[in-house]
């Protein structure tokens, strides 16, 4: 009997399989002041026991990224240990609000297996979900990651390409956000007085600062998620890899990106869905990382007038400032672009 | 309507204004295990909730220093972002103890403007309070800065410097300290026995131990403080800047030179008042903080016999050992020095 | 009155002596989550309060090490901060489960002393205990220490070697992991089918991962557990000291393996015991630690059909890969080994 697992294979996946991932995890008050430190996000709602309660939550609930990092994190050892890339996500929806006290479990289900020509790897869907103490999910997500063979010679474990949508509808998004009072939402404290109504579409923000990050802080936020992609703080095996250093966790972009938006987004409290994400370049320790944002579209949640949803989307830069928006033109994208996230937010109105 | 802020320049600011800052936050057990990890403070009273509760509180009080640190961090966006350079603080008094799962917020009032003779920068002096959600103040210190104007023909926007007092009376201590059941004050657990008395106004003291600052510890403090000085994380700007390197925000060094302190004064375990302080040269990271104090006179405090004050003076120097007690002669500095702390610390008798 | 201690020399312990430690320490889920950020452990039961209440626990436990970090950290500023080497350790015993919120205080008892012939030396053996806020104790220990003379014309204070196990006896395991329900044990949230019987005397396990360690963090872990060796974290000293550089705290390297081990022996989910462990070689920033294992035995614990126990070695090694499990020929280890530690481990029947 083997004792340590090499992780999976392309041909070791099944269509329709589903995995449950190791290992449960009890949110803390500590995971919240871990993430604080990491990140420095200033959202009122999740700061503040106060500020919540006042607006209908229970007490403040944890970061909607903490929440995400942790069910991607559960993921890695089963589906993407043997990744060479990680090459998207789609239909990614926070379902229910997660509280310090929470236990999160984990499973995916194989829902597209697709080999590349070469034989040597292929692409394997996913969808995650995260689920709490009380089996209810708190997060759905599709992702694709490629994968390498073990043996080049087996046989393709399945040929089917699962549709996604392009965005996740209105109509979805919300379950994580309770019914709010929002006349008890103060802007002073929140940092803003832009509600949903101030925001036009096709607006766009540059989010000013930036952040530096070194190996350390990096490192300490993928063991925090459990995630044992050793590319990540492996500095013998990175050194021999295809970049000779050690690859920052993508989610970490993400979650510097969201921090950094709070300037130009202070109200835009909630992620309630994410799109879809790239990660158009790798980050390395000593990159800064800028962003800034677009408006690209407000939807009313169904029956709810309390707040609305803003979809973004965030690009985020490495050691170059955002003041000229850099982009992509056509497909490709200023050399300076690390992270391309498109994601419903949610605004009071 | 502008979604970013840049923050205030100095023709923004009028006298009497009062600022609401974001973000409220609560304070966890989360961040007072950040706080450890990054000072090392080995107080027995902020250490042990059973040490505490033997005293008379209800349990382990927060640091003082992460409250003020937590405090300063609110009123940066709106005080500081523009600051040439952080002057000073007078007349911090710690009103009442913060426990875990109080929540803070801040306001600043404008107690003082005074343009400099440039004409491009002026004085900003600011009361700010921190407020539990008890709506009680839990802290409450002037501190001025040097503030660029946006526009040098601007009029200035004031023209009044406020009178503030060299140092905090004894009467004003101790409303952040309850009266203590001093018999069970353990000296043993405590690491002294050193108890009011024993201390003679002129008297120094080496705390012996040295403390090297890494990058990741810095920025993981300002980012937990949810301080957004960019000079303290953003090595691009960093780099293109004054020192050509990652500013270390000067709170960090005092919470440093109180932890290092403990070697001498494990029994001064409240910072009840700070009366001045002055950042004397900038710290970098690499650095290595080693301190000293001298006891500058101690006091009674009105209807207490459980704890006297100690009014103390704390240098903190980088790169040298403090066993000859570096010090200034005249206005000059010992080259080492980086800050010189006048405060109040309570010390039961 | 000397108000900073310089910490003991070897002629300052007498035979019988004991020393209460200060500082009491309550821990929290702020320091579980720092734990789990320092090392990435991802133990079921320690990770998860659901996990660990379905086994019978009443929440999830604090990792063993982090307590005996905390505990051995209070020891450091009376027993070792003169000390030349840290020699060993034998009979260390976890006896009650520690959860957050529960405070620690430590005490040792002065075991043994021998001066070392150049009479500029002497070794200090200690049993060290850490007891809970219900005097129970929770961790007792041995170790050994070399620590200098003050006075090399000093007498000897003692004579006198203490005779310890070499192993800890199966019949004294298991105080500190409760009578388990273990049908509740999930396989698939432990991580691993591999129960007790599955591994074999002999076996080697390659733990496959490794981690590369930053100056940050390793400061970070030696302050949360208030460990003043100023070797770990004053660059000043350190660089005019005997490695020319900061010197990893040896429990670090231990955490490291133990958290690597979790691919291969992530059943063995509470450590019950230390029989031995020798720090084989320094470990420094930069540095990446890689874990292999072996079964050295197991065993029934009396009256217990729930758990057993394993006794394993865990080498640790420097930026090498552990596939052909670098290890020690008669009395020279491999120059890659920096760590062998023998324990006790329970794994589920």
């Amino acid at each position: 009997m083997s004792k340590t697992s090499p992780g999976n294979f392309f041909e070791d996946f099944r269509l329709g399989q589903i995995i449950q991932h190791a290992t449960p995890r009890t949110v803390t008050a500590g995971d919240v002041a871990l993430y604080t430190a990491l990140y420095g996000p200033r959202f009122a709602v999740q700061s503040s026991d106060e500020f919540a309660l006042a607006l209908g939550y229970p007490r403040a609930p944890v970061d909607d990224l903490l929440v995400f990092h942790i069910v991607f994190g559960k993921t890695v050892s089963d589906i993407s240990l043997n990744a060479v890339a990680n090459l998207g996500y789609a239909d990614c929806r926070f379902l229910k609000p997660v509280y310090p006290g929470d236990t999160l479990t984990a499973t995916s289900e194989v829902i597209g297996l697709k080999e590349n020509s070469s034989r040597k790897t292929g692409v394997v869907y996913v969808r995650s979900r995260g689920r709490n103490q009380q089996r209810q999910d708190v997060l759905d997500y599709v992702r694709w990651v490629m994968v390498r063979k073990r043996d080049e010679a087996a046989p393709a474990p399945g040929d089917e390409v699962p549709e996604l949508p392009n965005a996740v509808e209105a109509g979805a998004l919300g379950g994580a956000c309770p019914i709010l009072n929002v006349g008890a939402y103060d802007d002073a404290l929140a940092g803003s007085a832009a509600r949903l109504h101030d925001y036009k579409p096709g607006e766009r923000i540059d989010h000013v600062d930036g952040m530096t990050v070194e190996e350390a802080e990096h490192q300490l936020a993928t063991r925090l998620y459990q995630n044992t992609a050793r590319v990540h703080f492996n500095l013998v095996e990175a050194a021999a890899g295809r970049f000779g250093k050690r690859l920052i966790y993508g989610g970490h972009a993400i979650s510097l990106a969201r921090a950094l938006s709070f300037n130009g987004l202070a109200n835009a409290f909630h992620i309630a869905a994410i799109n879809g994400g790239r990660h158009v370049a790798p980050l390395f320790a000593g990159g800064t990382v800028y962003a800034w944002s677009q408006v690209l579209a407000r939807a009313d949640l169904p029956g709810r007038t309390d707040v609305g949803a803003m979809r973004l989307r965030t690009v985020a830069t490495k050691d170059k400032p955002c003041a000229d928006f850099p982009d992509k033109s056509g497909k490709d994208y200023d050399p300076a672009v690390i992270l391309d996230l498109d994601y419903w937010a949610l605004v009071p109105r």
